[in-house]
């Protein structure tokens, strides 16, 4: 079987970062030990760079405009998928993606409205046909995504935002979802053994299913 | 008279620092003396560390793509235009920019071989029916450019390009500025006297024609 790029996406709060331990685990069990991690925007040292620019409230002074940051989260992302995620999977190794393109769908299109068109042109234009072949979104409400995420610590820039802007986000994620087969909708306003479980089901299906 | 944003285009050793100066004197000789620099990428703190991380070296190991290097740009550019040069234009201030939109279309395009319709659909995206109102296009062969810059001390990421590169990229600039009455070209292969009497010429021609 050749090597696959995973994603896990949603809110902050929804449980990505657990969620990733989680899918490597269920990996491993299947024999699949070569596995990476990534996160979005990140995971090189230019596009961590990126990523604390626009996370960071250093520039607050200088409000940072929507186009501007699809411009840095896009120029990110395609560092990261040349050079980390395809020799990953061209020298045969997993790719477990904390946030792709999605985000940039759900975020700077249903958060910042930007139109969606434009954003998927810039994808296709700079990124080709090259997509996940797995993604599964975490669903939360927006409550339970902001409270979870003011339980641990100083909020950054993005996290911040309202919670109107949170609920358009997860609008979009749940839209996106249903029109696409490749992204699979967990409930992850439930416990972590249940969520785990979901997915559990998910990749051992998944994985029967790929030729 | 309403306040204008003139640009500078041109190969690196162009002459576009000298050449600001000089449309600011001729500006002041028309009474025009509320003006400023600006610099693209640049010219606003966020734009700033965006110019040092595609300018720089420091990320040589990590070679940047030519779509990461464009979204950096206009991620720069539309922090600029927003927070600098549209705030300025609307309080009367005029604009002098050393490079805009047109080096896009020039080295990304040109030189990086970047679909224009491409790049100048994230121009329409991005900043709509914002235009220069002049733009001064400084040409030089290649070759005097770059002898020009090894003069100047260590070169930067992009100065370090090959002949060829530059050459692809002045080529799109002639044919650039051959098809838009709003970009001037000037022979910048002469001498700084001969230019500036261009530069001159040219401004003060306009100027009479401003409705």
């Amino acid at each position: 079987m050749n090597s696959k790029f995973i994603v896990i996406e949603g809110l902050e709060g929804a449980g990505k970062t657990t969620s990733s331990l989680v899918v490597a685990n269920i990996l491993r069990e299947h024999g699949i030990h070569d596995v990476i991690y990534t996160r979005e925007p990140g995971s090189t040292p230019l596009s961590e760079k990126l990523r604390e620019l626009i996370k960071n409230d250093t520039y607050n002074e200088e409000k940072i405009t929507y186009y501007a940051e699809l411009f840095v989260v896009f120029a990110a992302r395609v560092q990261l998928v040349e050079h980390v995620i395809k020799p990953a999977l061209a020298r045969g190794t997993w790719v477990i993606g904390d946030r792709h393109e999605l985000s940039s769908r759900a975020y700077q299109g249903g958060g910042r409205e930007i139109s969606h068109d434009f954003i998927c042109s810039l994808k296709e234009e700079a990124l080709g046909n090259f997509n996940p072949d797995l993604t599964l979104y975490l669903d939360v409400p927006p409550e339970i995504s902001l409270q979870r995420v003011k339980k641990r610590g100083p909020l950054d820039r993005i996290e911040k935002e309202s919670l109107h802007f949170f609920t358009k986000i997860r609008n979009q994620y749940l839209a996106l979802a249903a029109s696409d087969k490749q992204i699979r909708t967990i409930d992850a306003s439930r416990s972590q053994a249940q969520v785990a479980l979901d997915i559990e089901n998910i990749i051992h299906q998944w994985l029967q299913e790929i030729p």
